[in-house]
């Protein structure tokens, strides 16, 4: 009752099924030979299944925090992806000037703003090894797709686009060269961005960590029902399957937190970020936003939020 | 008598009276049971609950240690509001030509200068959920106003507002493209300030770690009276309340620090810090500030420091 | 013997000097009551204290761990001061054309060096909320005086009087367009610093979490007695007083560390870090600096550093 | 079956085939001695081992925190230098008007974008202590190469060729003086990470912490037969064989993870790296890229990832 | 046999020789007393001590944890120097016009590049209290030598000579607006280095911490013998030596780490990053470097690491 959120209970038991099933069949079984068979010898020192539960309790909790770290660092990268969009859509009608100029001027900033969107989903799709040029048409002219369809990493291939419009813009005069280097950090920085979601997607977390945390967990919940069966008797199966189950969640919590961009419903909210910076830039070039899109805003209350597990 | 700041008691118990009843009977219970019923089978090994207490305030420590990161980033991103809003307006001072030059330009730095004052009190209600419009009138021209009721995200339309008059001073020649350069990276800084927030407002801190530690900490109270009911007796009672007491305090704060813009009176104090920016504005343009509000000030004393719980 | 600084002995003491009586009392009170009444089985397992102790032994490491990272932010931030005060000056003198320029460059780039000096004294003073106007006659001029009262936070209002002497340098053209955005932005720099000190300044470490500590370290030491005095007797009691002494010092540091501007001993040293600006801006002015301050600086040997607690 | 990537077991026990062979023979002669030749009175308390083994995990999981901090902040220094290879390029394609200009000017961009490459492999190699000059023939001409030589770091003197065409196409008015810090500032991050590569290869990591670890871990694996024995009998065997297996198994991690430089397949992927920036410099230079070396891209799918041990 | 290098046994013995010699003298006693005066009451339960070891690792893994970090901060800053050393001479080469140009353009270059380097030998004596001018006559001129001798931070005043000469490159036309700019970045990056270094330099570690932690390993040796007497008998010796060892070695080297400028062998290699700066800026130079220092570079291959303790 203290939780914010509560996470429907069948959800959550669901992710463990195959595990509870096993350590709720191994539990009676050892209640049924203590009891029945009066194998009591098979009782060990209860100090044995409880010091190795701290440990793994140690060690489960410095993952998660790694996992976290990663986690939240893939997401504050989407977040400064999201500033940067808003930044760069800024820059472009306060720097170009827009509003008493003629129509191409304002077709140009359109025409990088449009792109700067194509590039957040194209990279949402990149990251999660989807097709990342599913859909771009609806932002980026024909001729644009097809350049950029001959580059294997299709945001870099956007970028380079941003840059020639950039340099376009310079040599008609619309920006001058104080404009041109400050746009161009931004797409610096979009380019760290990028670089930071590859990193993480790209580098495994260390394997051999989760392999000692996982075998460390088997071997305790292996030793649990002896510890327990002394003292608590039949009692002691619905105490190693909720022990169990909080071992098991969090470990899958970690699982999960440290892969961030795997297509999963706990990700990084890359498509629903997207979402959001296409209504500001849209909002901001003054186009009509459909309405019935507004509830996929930023700050829309808790229908939004997003379970971790 | 060590502590800084003493809390009223009642406050703190008020925070967890629901809980404190519950636990209070239970331990009344189980005195009973073992003193009056002779139920001395009962009693456990004391090393069962206190090696899950070790683990729990493990956990405990870990939590409350990345939901202090959370909240105390939060108010590291209204410190760099406030910081950039004095930015803005002593950079708005320097770059443009003010004390000797014309009425308009005057007007000009004093349009500008209120609208960050707006800004800042629309973020915080924008995080809270609540109407980000709200009395924005007392700071910008209703023109502004209509026009940024466009945006479903008022902050950002506040800046697209900024940026239009930056452009307008430029054209205008009262900055030179050095100084216009230098005012859009505050205005960079401010959307990253702004980005930074909703994150850390729509992130919901992962919450199976919460349930694993919350049902952990009910195991662990359950299991307490009858670890200590053996060498303690009725003592054991006041002893389970002073322990989960501890237990549960630590859980809430946990739970209040790491969502810092709910609304409660432990929030990150986004409203102090924007009648702080704006007292500052309002003096470095010279405008008359009621001496009544002073004390509403940031080194004030410690009658305006705020409790964390 | 290994640690490099020997606090005296009785200093420490005497920061606990309280806490220390009632413990000896306490202790030898049960000592008297095992032995002489012979209330032995108030004996109970020594695991119970122990293990709280170790309980509290990591709350009390993280939580000086967050302290320190609060008193280190604040040494950090005073540092990044240090260096700005350093830089400016080295900004203004590489800027302004003072030594083959007229007399009036010299006296410009003084007047902002030395009001420079007065900002670090002052808002040393403003954090410890001392008089922050205190003495700045010394360094800048009455009419800047008068101006700077009117700001309820008066470095706020220094560094806007150096905004001014800026855009008054730009405007005579001592200085060109670069150089004047290059200081805008050490001025924006110590305008974070300040702000920075304010954060921590009126950001309460959260009191719940120092409480915890604090109850759980006295059921600790009213417990600690009773698990001794079978093993060791009358050895009990100045084992309970070393072991409650050190408990009660560490929590004394985390304490004392966690607000580092409150006119205390161990306070980050923002007066000996202001002399040491002043002593580097007028030396850098070719200013007569006196020999007598000169063992105030920086790298002066053992004798100027400053304990912890 | 929880864990992403199965790594191969054999591939695992390999690593560690000494320690397991010793752990066998020792545990099976301490079990011998129990039990044929009943020296029982070796059986210690079980209490020893574990506690010994609570403090030996609290240890390696601090210490694969500061490994694992070393390697990630090495892989985020290679993100940084894909991250920059792809800026520098974006920026000579902005800054120098390539499309409509003279051969000449592509030649320049070419040249720098290739020198940006054979500095890539040239640092890969360099960290490694292999030759850094092997094979840059393919992207430098003859006359750097002899030029680079001259240097004893390979990729400081490959900067200064950079800084050279750099002057050189100021000089000619290809780029203007703002572009030509933007690059330069491209190269002072270039110059920045090649630093702290070099930070990280040259800096060992504290060697008392391992050794002390390293010597605890074999006190507690002789320890830990003499406190199983007792209740486990001949199953001690297999229990102290799989719990030395992780111990010994995360140390290893440890030590890998701390020198991501040293030509081991645990390694920061420096090569892999050095490709994909060859691949999208190539591709944003309009150069034919063979398609056959379009598997070694950054986001490949599974079968490029790399284990950590 | 795990670890990378291999450090003589008697140069870690010679460290802590005082503390070994009075611990084997004091367990001796303690067996000698047990054995032959059959004080066997002495005996104390096992779990006093051990538990006291686990308080003390976790503290002394916090404590070498924070040490670390200050250890590594100021490696990680004398790596910017390198880093910034290099950026300086690479800018002046690329911005000044050296190859074409005059003689006396070329003399300018290698002035300001050659004092660079007294800067950084300069602050490495500074830090560790030695004289900072010693030697300084190989690098800057006798006029120079004076003038920084007024200063008391004699790195300072080095800085400001290198401002004055960038004042005179830019009212000669040498560099423009832009370069003079981003130059001086490159100055204000030292400055914030220098600063950092003293801010480690001048800043005891709290000293409370480290005397608890000392006075609790005291007590733990102490009593030590008295929980393993009963088990182990005479080998009690030779574990209480081992286990003490372990953690004298580890506080000492916390004590190490954290002052890393104290002209100790475990220092930050602060004289063999000057001369590799010294090495890579004349090279840039074009100036002979004699080949017998070579060795002394950076990446050497393994005789140049350095050990910690």
């Amino acid at each position: 009752m203290l939780l914010k959120k509560n996470i429907p209970f069948t959800y959550i038991l669901g992710k463990i099924r195959k595990e509870l099933i096993f350590v709720s069949l191994y539990s009676i079984l050892v209640a049924l030979m203590y009891n029945n068979f009066h194998f009591t010898r098979i009782s060990i020192p209860i100090a044995i299944p409880t010091i190795l539960g701290t440990v793994i309790s140690l060690l489960l909790a410095f993952k998660s925090n790694q996992a976290y770290d990663r986690w939240w660092e893939a997401r504050t990268l989407w977040g400064a992806i999201l500033n940067d969009s808003r930044t760069l859509t800024r820059q472009l009608l306060t720097f170009v000037d827009v509003d008493y100029g003629s129509e191409e001027k304002r077709a140009f900033c359109e025409r990088m703003a449009h792109r700067q969107i194509a590039w957040n989903f194209s990279l949402s799709r990149h990251l999660r090894n989807q097709d990342p040029t599913y859909q771009l048409e609806k932002w980026i002219s024909e001729e644009d797709l097809q350049n950029v369809k001959n580059y294997t990493n299709i945001p870099v291939g956007l970028l380079e686009l941003q840059g020639n419009d950039l340099r376009y813009a310079y040599k008609l005069g619309w920006i001058n060269e104080f404009q041109q280097v400050e746009i161009d950090r931004t797409f610096s920085r979009l380019t760290d961005e990028l670089g930071g979601c590859e990193r993480i997607k790209n580098t495994v977390f260390p394997a051999t960590y989760s392999i000692y945390i996982h075998m460390s967990l088997i071997l305790f919940i292996l030793l649990l029902p002896f510890g327990l069966i002394e003292f608590f008797g039949v009692v002691e199966i619905p105490l190693v399957i909720a022990i169990s189950s909080s071992f098991f969640l969090i470990e899958k919590m970690a699982i999960h937190l440290q892969d961030p961009f795997e297509n999963m419903p706990t990700d990084t909210p890359t498509t629903t970020i997207s979402m959001t910076a296409e209504r500001d830039i849209k909002q901001m070039l003054k186009e009509s936003y459909k309405a019935e899109e507004k509830p996929q805003g930023t700050v829309q209350g808790p229908s939004k939020v997003f379970f971790i597990l």
